[in-house]
């Protein structure tokens, strides 16, 4: 435990957060996802076994700085049995947690088909598994920077 | 670089401070310090090149808890040409960082006879070693928790 550091903010995911840099991205999924499979290149799978969807996506967006230059710093898995580009109740609890904790509209937030969502994962700096129960639970996150005045 | 994170504190350095539990110690010490060494049985020398003492003790206060029920939570290596335990210049002003970002009295800052603070970090979860060039800087931190309300 670490002041003011959310406690589900695990020492190997504060790491991985850290050593991200400009653009890199890192997918938060649910208990169903192939995470093992699409993480095989690099092996970093990081389990939040006992955390749900929404409190993974809020600790994680309370440290990484999306990246606001680009216009689809969030991306999400097309519910099947949504409209097209029309998140899911659970999806929408986090997009909600990407305009609060992330400060980016909701318009930043991208709807991807299934096995391009696969092919963007595979691409990621990292996984990181809930024990999210509801189907489609699965976003990315791309990073951004923080300047001086910031900081 | 992450949100309301001090930029000293690396990716190797976040996953320390986080893994580290009630009562474990991290050293924080200067250029000349015999680092390697001490450390040799686990291996963790985080090096931050470049920074001073006051900026990394700032860095890692920033977030680590102190053992605020320890009557000694801090300790430092006591300065060859100083009174007893009376600070260096450079050692009162880390434990000026001590008081406004631990928030523990200079009571709390114990100093110690150079070999028993050898010993002391011996047993240390890991030691962060600085660019400082001034002599004896050097830093025991003994780490506290953080309970549900504070967190």
């Amino acid at each position: 435990m670490l002041k003011n550091i959310h406690p589900l903010l695990t020492p190997e995911l504060l790491k991985v957060l850290a050593e991200m840099g400009h653009g890199d991205e890192i997918a938060v999924v649910d208990a169903n996802f192939t995470a093992a499979s699409l993480a095989a290149a690099h092996g970093r799978v990081l389990r939040l076994s006992g955390a749900g969807l929404v409190a993974a996506c809020d600790a994680v967006l309370s440290l990484l700085p999306l990246d606001v230059d680009d216009p689809g710093p969030v991306a999400f898995m097309q519910h099947g049995a949504m409209p097209a580009g029309q998140p899911s109740p659970l999806q929408a609890r986090v997009i909600d947690a990407v305009q609060r904790v992330g400060g980016v509209p909701a318009r930043a937030c991208e709807a991807m088909e299934r096995f391009a969502f696969y092919e963007r994962v595979r691409r990621a700096w990292a996984i990181v598994q809930t024990s999210e129960a509801q189907p489609f639970g699965n976003f990315l996150f791309k990073k951004g920077v923080i300047l001086a005045q910031q900081a």
